[in-house]
């Protein structure tokens, strides 16, 4: 973990939960309940909390009814209290909208938090109280489906990364793997707070958009029950790209599109980041096997198609086109274009 | 697969299913069903049939409620029609006790059949029709427990190794492996129609009784995971040995006993036996690796419990103790006796 | 196991070796040996004779040096050494090109032989006797790359697929799968001896050709690895398509081209074939799951690029079209044509 | 991951390297290198210096010829050079044993370091500074053995846990598992400044002595795939406990005793403690699963055997009985004493 560089940034723990709008509550209860295997730890008329088998706090996805599929925020959790009001602050510092929400008003479970559109155009919230959770970590008994452990991960679209890099360096992000055109040209990032290699990821493409959420699995045989499940039931379509390696982070994936077409991406295996002086690996953009390490192509969706984002207001924010365009690379069999 | 020795045997195709009485059909189901995974293919009031995701036919496994826990009987497939008639034969030819049983009179799902109690005092059925059933083979979002995939193998306590060996090589067995004394004396026996490593084998000890039932997974996480379910529940103590890899048949394995104390073996990986010259692999006594490939002890009840076996009016079989003790055999960390 | 339909035929145990023609040597056993972790039983200056780490007889593989990158012969182990001249009686019947190879005068290793052009114009070799092999099913020490354990199956490519499964009826071979059109016209078809989904699997295509040979390993991690150890070494171009689950078998597969472009797939996870009246399971060709469980797309070389193969002179076989052609069935995400 | 309670204590990173004491280096690097598969990073006539595949500072275990077998040291990592100076500090104020070792006169690839006798008795080294080592973590084709990963943590027989407890608490380490009687004695615990279960860990018995070195793999069969190898080999007898799941941590493990006696631990699979809030979880010593998931008896050695260590100038520690045992609590199978 890095300290952060920025003494006004908010000490960032972890990528924390995501809250999705999603069309059809019972259709995505589907999906990521009865098929990807995560928990019900709390319910209304119009919402589902949802966490992973060793997740030990109220929960790291919420499923909000909503007459757009869209991404509502994406949630950090920060050190301490104070890390909430310093949060506010440094938004209000580079003059970005910023909500204060009180304990009660917002998304069931937090506590105070403040929620902020960030530099980059994401609706994104800082807190640091959130309920515990009972420990599921070794009822095997309740596991089902892809049998989901944690939130990994957000991977969000920009237009412009270094620009995405620069501000969550100034939150005190470290870096641990990008992919780079031969004048170093930033294409892609990876960062992380946590000692994993990443709790966001940048994809070059129109934004702000959601890319996808990254959800842990223990075990590469749980990602192929994941596959099997969804082929089972004549539900193959929900599968977008994957099984296959990844070059960047190593970790083995799927990517899945639920009802809405919000992508997830089922993942296990990276490695630890956690040293002080941990070094960026460097991906050259020509190298196919950065993006599959088994140099399979990449499906032109994958690159293409994301999730549109709200605004503090709900309302969809409007999207810049990118300024580099990595599906463009023709590289071995990934023939995109 | 050896073609049979004897011409006057039926042709056997593989072992098939067993019949358990249990004192407590809901523990019952419990154990076999919501845990290990097996799938119901027919109930009524007294009896369960049960497959594995991988059977074709109507059962491999049929649970009776009865006053006595104990085993009813086991089954073989035969070849044809024909075949049960020549095991009719066969046994009243060495003087043993027969029952032809019409189709509609026995088990569930089974044509004509015929029972006897062999020369080792074991209640077995030999049958040719069986009712198909449903293809589960890919229906991965019916798997569940320990996601068992078929019946693999019988393995019986009987005090006289050669005297059984010798029985089931006049039925057209193969024999894949031995355990045997520095004198060759027999101390145990793998024995096969299809072509795995066995479809019966044979314990040392007081007999007839049955030691287990062996059920196939295909990969080993799936044996861990049923481990670690049962510990999830703190019923732990179904646990009996492993798991662990068997030196005999190179199986990864578990031994479970259900609540009435019938035993199971979780088994998976084991090799081709189907050449006619597949030549038999025998183990010496005093290599502590035949039981268990990484040297760890084997605990004592396993060598030394067993089910009971009825005879054809349903009433248990006296047992005659075993001649050669296998758990006298002090090895390495094998220390029991 | 069916038995043959035909008493004339032989009686075919197995799909046992293939011996491939490389223009590399060197390059090829980089491929075989060190990368899929076939173990060499037997070389000489222009051959290797290679075997998977469950395999008790010499070989199921034979890599010798040509100017072609061909087939040279497919072989099948046959019950006794009657059934050679059977097979040799069986394929002058009928007309075709027959050679009998004298033990010594063959592939090292194997007794007395017969190698026929058989109706569909392949090169297949009959035996019975074949040197046994040090077991080596428990020295997991000499494991390595995709620790290949025994080969499994035959896929061959032929412009007319009825014609193809007529002539594998007539040798007593059973039927597992197919996949059919909607006039139940045959677009592809799995059979076999042993008790698997297949020894011998055709795919519609010009032919004679080999598609690929199939290659087991226990589990699917170790199918994950052999991707792997290809991506570490920058040699990830070797993968053609997957890992994947077919829906034909159930199997989980990877295809990867050897440095001359043979095709091998390496295959885990089938099931049990051996009742006598095991039904055949029939794929429609618009369900896009029969090539690819999860719904990915075929790559069209997997289609069309087949290796040639010789004739009793070791001259290549002209080739004919196909007449049915299944890459052009456009279904779901597998746009090909 | 928890601020340290002591403003005068060094922040320390993570458990980073044990050097230990072996008298046959050939034997011992048999074990670690071809059975266990690390990595040489560096070699001298007297000395490996070795890592896992995942890691990218130069060792993670020293292995250093010696008249005895035992323990020189454990390493921790620090944040800053100053926090170098900070635990000569500390461990001064305390009135412990306290020796310099300047970049150059202590472990190869080891900056300016300091070296203490703790107040538990333990020598243990506190570094900043380590060479950067190449990167393995895509090298699948380097692995060998049982693929390790990298360090986990060390386990530590100290006979007062509180005290063990009380010291680390005030280096600033985090407590994630417990082992306490009803009375809340504390027989165990398990601390943490790295993201995961922990870097350190007290079983109780007599002390000084080290119990084990854990060291991570990705998957359970890699753990499975250890314990065939020494099999293959006839090699069982370093196979002392295990493979089994932990109750504590929830890992797979397995325990290994090298040449010398040394226990290793190849362990996959704990779970994220990087929250500042992160709970205590607190076994009953009357739960058989504390220490096996399933329920399977420890082996006696494992409670009694240990490493001794190693004072500063090299001379073996002295050892007190210890206060509690928890070897003698009587559970289930788990029939010690």
């Amino acid at each position: 973990m890095s300290a952060p560089v920025n003494a006004d940034a908010p000490d960032v723990i972890r990528s924390a939960y995501a809250q999705l709008a999603v069309t059809d509550l019972g259709a995505a209860r589907w999906f990521w309940v009865d098929m990807l295997g995560f928990h019900i730890q709390h319910e209304d008329a119009d919402s589902l909390y949802l966490r992973g088998t060793d997740e030990l706090t109220h929960h790291c996805l919420v499923l909000r009814r909503g007459d757009l599929a869209a991404l509502d925020h994406l949630a950090y959790r920060v050190r301490t209290p104070d890390d909430v009001d310093k949060a506010e602050r440094f938004f209000r510092h580079l003059g970005r909208p910023v909500r204060r929400v009180k304990k009660g008003e917002g998304t069931h479970g937090i506590g105070d938090a403040v929620r902020v559109i960030d530099p980059l155009g994401f609706p994104v919230e800082f807190f640091h109280e959130i309920e515990r959770a009972e420990r599921l970590i070794q009822r095997y008994d309740l596991r089902h489906g892809a049998e989901i452990a944690r939130l990994d991960h957000f991977n969000i679209c920009t237009p412009d990364i270094p620009a995405a890099y620069a501000h969550y360096k100034s939150l005190g992000f470290g870096c641990s793997e990008t992919i780079e055109g031969d004048e170093h040209e930033l294409y892609a990032a990876w960062m992380y707070r946590k000692q994993t290699v990443h709790d966001v990821a940048f994809t070059g493409g129109a934004g702000p958009r959601l890319h996808h959420l990254g959800v842990a699995t223990h075990e590469s045989h749980q990602v192929l029950r994941a596959a099997d499940i969804f082929g089972s039931l004549r539900k193959e379509h929900h599968i977008e790209r994957g099984p296959g390696r990844h070059g960047v982070s190593n970790a083995f994936y799927l990517y899945l599109r639920d009802p809405d077409g919000h992508r997830v991406e089922i993942y296990t295996s990276d490695y630890y980041t956690g040293d002080p002086d941990h070094e960026t690996y460097r991906w050259n953009v020509h190298d196919d096997r950065r993006r599959d390490f088994w140099g399979n192509a990449v499906i032109e969706s994958w690159y293409k198609e994301a999730t549109p984002v709200l605004d503090l207001h709900g309302h969809p924010q409007p999207v810049t086109d990118t300024l580099l365009d990595e599906s463009t690379i023709h590289v071995g069999a990934d023939g995109l274009g």
